[in-house]
């Protein structure tokens, strides 16, 4: 979703073309990103039959009113005849939490629907389109000559619901990984010390993509030494999140009353990540109690560390479809080793803290040649204040992507 | 110079106020940065009595006009009556390889002259004011009430003339140190490989760099390990620089011949620095040979190593005013540990080498606390295809100029 600029709302009239309506909408979808997972951040453009803005709408929040029908709101057949949606999903063919937008729109005097994407579920691909389409509104995906712009606009189409593609592709929890370091890379003091190292525009930022994920996670090392509250402490963004920390050992499951992290989140949405090893002996000591955390025993792998994807699954099955790994890194070093990691979030600040005494977030990370070097994807690039913040997705994660989009 | 915006030359009198017209005779100055050092690079524009844009000049080359002169050129006396005339630096008030401009500027019908900082030469620093002033004319240093854009443009035109400055205040070499990162710091795999780990645009604009210091500097390890050429390879510009190798130990020495750096450079413009200790050695086995590099003998300190800062004073003797260090690690770690590098160049590429088996170009930095952190002063970011540039200045150097400023 990084990759989408802000636009703002034209004068009513306004001629835009195709490319511009739909950057357009990816902007309003983009507005949702807080608040509608783990439903897709959907943008919808309306224009007259003489390519004029009439209206604009996104999907605001989870189970709330869908793009199309926020921007189709309060208008009349006649503002509606001849007219043309612009929408960056395939409108829904199913009656879910909301009716189904395809027979919505069905009904309608509209000429013509453009999507960006076709409905990810394979069940429901093209049933959109084929409703519209037999109600005798053109239904075309998203194309356009100028192939530059058309791969730009593709690119964001596919970004911003990329939690959303990623759940129905895959059944698998979307990962992002955030790391906040020094120009050199470093994320810590030898000492832990890592406050701050970022600004305080980064660190508002980090707020914001707090609320964009279903849960934060951590490992046991952050938690011990920084002692964070890990909830969302944004100036516009009133929003409960869940934490994860990964505790192989339970070493700090008997210090939890002392946690910031307890005092700031209910315990329902804590989730404590230990080593499947220590079950019985956790069950004797911790009686579920009200109090502790949800524990999650994960299966360890042949030299004892978690099996990170055996992580990822059972939180999946929980309900959590999108986390936000945030330090150490330690934590940072063994997602990304163990290929984990969908999208990337790295923070710099204008200062250097020595590679000969501080900490890498990619100290587990291993590369002998050049062309196994690990590839972020789109990047862009974005300063906040003093620093700056790229952000990419995964070579690996990029390439499944786009092979399942063809199949598409 | 990289905080410089280059501006498109407004049509003919177009009203300026007085902070459009210095941005835009900063960025006239910045178009000398490949050809003007030892001189500083200066830009001057003049408006009529209305404010409107006359013309336009900069400093384009060593020994050639100045930027007054070539802003003035072709004008009579008519076209000057009542003007305005705003130079990034005082004008000079000697006859050196060119006339006093402030002399010939005293022989104008100009109004008034807004000059952006006064000349650092302590001989002459105000004297060129005193005879404009004289003549009748008012000679001011530039300010603003708006604040902010006032120190953003103070900032602009220190830095935009910042090694002159350096080397008028100090007597001393100024260092740029450029570095060619992954996403997490590092700058070579194990093996030594770091051949490409930024992209082609990055690497012409580094081409760029070169042309912008009299001389690059390396370490022995990235002479053998790449064995590069050091010459400036770019569309646009034609030039011959200066070489300087650190060899401590004279390993590399007899394999000159064998080395591409010769072939690119004529062997008076490659420079040798090689521990004092084995000075008689040397002179015994390569007596004075006009294939040969300049030897320079450096002394070391306790622990073997070559003092750097006398290498610097060396080659400042040497008429060489400016260097920018290009590798590898151990180099650029060296120089920052000795707090010698006044300006950092840092490229990243969106790629991951991996901490856990590469070489980060701060491997011999240690900082111990995040108050003892090393600060980038005003830090500038610029894309290059996928890659990211962030340039600053480094903070002892910044605070060093700052309070000489003062005094000025």
């Amino acid at each position: 979703m990084e990759s989408i600029e802000t636009l703002n709302l034209p004068e009513k009239g306004t001629k835009l073309n195709l490319e511009q309506a739909m950057f357009l909408a990816l902007s309003e979808a983009s507005k949702g990103a807080s608040f509608v997972s783990p439903n897709p951040m959907v943008g919808a453009v309306l224009l007259d039959q003489h390519g004029g803005f009439i209206s604009s709408g996104y999907h605001q929040f989870y189970g709330g009113a869908h793009a199309e029908v926020n921007a189709l709101k309060g208008l009349r057949d006649e503002d509606l005849t001849g007219g043309h949606l612009i929408v960056t999903l395939e409108p829904c063919a199913h009656d879910g939490k909301t009716p189904s937008c395809a027979r919505a729109i069905a009904k309608l005097p509209l000429h013509k629907v453009t999507y960006g994407i076709i409905d990810p579920n394979p069940l429901v691909a093209g049933q959109g389109v084929k409703i519209m389409s037999d109600a005798g509104i053109i239904a075309e995906q998203f194309s356009s000559n100028n192939k530059e712009i058309a791969a730009q606009i593709r690119i964001q189409l596919e970004e911003v619901c990329e939690a959303f593609l990623w759940n129905f592709r895959h059944k698998k929890v979307f990962v992002a990984l955030k790391m906040a370091s020094s120009l050199d890379g470093q994320v810590a003091l030898k000492s832990g010390e890592s406050q701050w190292i970022t600004g305080p525009e980064s660190r508002e930022y980090v707020h914001f993509l707090r609320s964009c994920y279903d849960a934060v996670l951590v490992g046991k090392g952050t938690i011990s030494f920084d002692n964070p509250s890990l909830n969302i402490r944004h100036p516009n963004i009133d929003k409960k999140n869940k934490v994860i920390v990964i505790d192989t050992e339970a070493e700090l499951l008997n210090t939890c009353s002392e946690l910031n992290l307890f005092h700031s989140h209910e315990s329902q949405n804590i989730f404590w990540c230990i080593a499947e090893d220590f079950k019985s002996e956790i069950e004797l000591k911790n009686p579920n109690s009200k109090l502790g955390p949800n524990i999650i025993y994960v299966k360890t792998n042949i030299s004892g560390h978690l099996d990170l994807e055996n992580l990822l699954e059972q939180i999946y099955e929980l309900g959590i479809r999108s986390v936000m790994i945030e330090g150490g890194a330690l934590t940072a070093s063994s997602f990304i080793v163990s290929e984990l990691v969908n999208r990337i979030y790295v923070f710099q600040a204008p200062i250097i803290l020595g590679a000969g005494g501080a900490k890498s977030w990619t100290e587990s990370v291993r590369i002998e040649k050049m062309k196994d070097k690990i590839q972020i994807q789109n990047p862009r690039y974005k300063t906040f204040g003093n620093d700056f913040m790229i952000t990419g997705t995964f070579q690996k994660n990029r390439l499944e992507t786009k092979n399942t989009n063809n199949q598409g």
